[in-house]
């Protein structure tokens, strides 16, 4: 079976304001100590898995250029354009679509391994392991898989799976059954999640071989399903057009609503890495070595006298000098320069939103 | 009686860096809401005094061009460049020597007004009348005069005068002679300086003719004072070498040791004015209004839910955002930014002194 690796890197990032912007989201900045984009980590983990030539990158048509800048020697045409914004539902069709139009046996020999380019995972070692148990969990069995973090605090933020019997072992990781999906538990709810040692964090990534995900689509959801063939005909026959109206007539839903929670069959693979979801500037003190005082400072930066500070300057012209301060974030890029404390950083939106009103070259 | 307004601009200003730097010191910022250069406003003050042709700028050669490129239409050969650094009292034999120089019957027919450059001081009508009083004083009884600031707090920063008995009252203004100036006193000296209700602050500002100005040198400096004949000399043959060698030669001392606290006619003008050193950037929040949160915001800047900070945008490329943020300092130019508590803001002295030795073209 050939193995496709998929990113989907449609994400914005308004969080990581002002260094993200509509054509700089998340997943194009160097939010790692590794010196790489996000996207480049992410290509690098789906190269482990999948093979050097085999990752598709999935994204709005306005990221091609700043994705083939970010990603020297990326082949362009591998970055998949979504030529309307239609969710991961819609997203994951596109790529389905495109797949069948390249290869038209795909369905009988191809399997994905659809990934996220907006978390921290370290070792690429273990995700590999991980994702390889998910991919030969589906080659085998057929249905759906995804990877499911184990826990470590009641996270309100993040979806979760409850685990069923153990299906497998492979190269260590546990692969189960899903009993089911759960969205965003109240703080009482995670807080028996976890405790209860049967609930996961659902990554958002998700493994299937081409025939299952159809397969499992066409009951789940069959408009959607539907869609697939005529789209990779007009890809195929190099109508671009016919096949962008099919598309936006697709409805905008995501891949865990539209099906995941409806399929027969789902597996999840117990994680065997670090993740990270970086919600934040203040998660750079996570992803970053701290110096000795705490800090962690990128760029060319003074700090006197200042203790647990994420100190983020973009700019090579600019010198960022902090002073006496304690758990604040202060990021200097070419246009724009932010100040919060820590606890705050998610508030950012607020700025962006402001902006978008008065200022929408900054946003 | 011709008068002279002679403003001394030679301060470096290290505690308002970013924005000062070697080559744009403290007077050349716009530090108050009236969007004028501290210099600027002090020309208009000593042409309000003194009259429009009758002002000059004393300042170290390389601020000459900054000087002129800021006080647009300003006479560039009334900019006086001081040869070498020799401190106040180097400064203003430098200007005698140049007034004898430009009008040899000078020391019968000039009086002058020595004002200072880096404090805001409203109102100007003031502040003229003050400075009238001054100089109609040592007008009419020779010696040296001085401007005295009534003290609000026991301040240990500033110089006192303790005053003596009232001599004369000009259009409000009560002038009396110099008991005994102060060096910066203890905290314990200075709240008895203020309680006793004697004591004055020293703005550094003088007034006096040229002859009682060099008549209370030959006794208190006779080698400064003898300097001022053959540097004029010089100056007026056009020999500017022989008169930088014969300036090099002087001792750096500042006026108020070599002659202020010498002298044996001093009077002091009570200030009627409001005065303010505006020392630091926390001081931004008196010389600029504050908006119904107490934040001083200046140039392109979004506040969100933050209090009682002065965020100074310099540079109209940049947006400055400041989120959940209190009591601090934002400050950004071209080329640095600078966060620090309003509390701290004196420190920024510690960044300029790191900078000096890492990235001197910061400083």
């Amino acid at each position: 079976m050939r193995r496709l690796g998929v990113i989907m890197a449609g994400g914005s990032g308004e969080r990581f304001w002002p260094l993200s912007r509509k054509s700089r989201p998340k997943q194009l900045l160097r939010l790692t100590a590794g010196g790489q984009t996000m996207l480049g980590e992410a290509v690098d983990r789906a190269r482990a898995v999948c093979g050097s030539e085999n990752v598709w990158i999935a994204a709005s048509p306005h990221l091609r250029a700043p994705i083939s800048a970010a990603l020297e020697g990326f082949p362009s045409h591998d970055i998949l354009a979504e030529p309307h914004k239609r969710n991961t539902a819609g997203c994951l069709v596109w790529v389905a679509a495109n797949l069948l139009a390249r290869e038209p046996d795909a369905r009988a020999n191809w399997s994905m391994a659809v990934v996220t380019a907006d978390h921290r995972i370290v070792p690429t070692e273990g995700f590999a392991r991980t994702a390889r148990a998910a991919l030969e969990t589906v080659e085998r069995e057929g249905g759906l898989a995804t990877i499911g973090i184990p826990p470590t605090r009641p996270e309100t933020g993040f979806g979760y799976i409850e685990v069923g019997p153990e299906v497998s072992e492979t190269e260590g990781i546990a692969v189960h059954a899903v009993e089911r999906f759960r969205e965003k538990p109240s703080l009482e709810d995670a807080r028996a999640y976890v405790e209860s040692g049967r609930f996961l964090w659902n990554s958002g990534m998700f493994f299937w071989t081409l025939d299952g995900f159809m397969t499992e689509l066409e009951t789940a959801d069959p408009n959607l399903a539907g869609a697939i063939p005529p789209i990779a005909e007009a890809l195929a026959g190099q109508d671009e057009i016919e096949a962008s109206r099919l598309f936006e007539a697709l409805p905008s839903i995501s891949i865990d609503y539209a099906l995941m929670e409806r399929a027969r069959r789902v597996f999840v693979a117990r994680a065997e890495f670090q993740w990270d979801d970086l919600g934040s500037w203040d998660a750079l003190d996570r992803s970053f070595p701290r110096d000795e005082s705490g800090n962690v400072a990128v760029g060319d930066t003074v700090l006197v006298d200042t203790r647990d500070c994420v100190v983020y300057s973009a700019n090579p012209q600019v010198v960022t000098a902090v002073v006496g301060m304690e758990d604040v974030v202060v990021v200097v890029t070419d246009d724009a320069v932010l100040v919060c404390p820590k606890s705050r950083s998610q508030e950012v939106r607020r700025v962006v939103e402001e902006l978008g009103v008065r200022d929408p070259s900054k946003v």
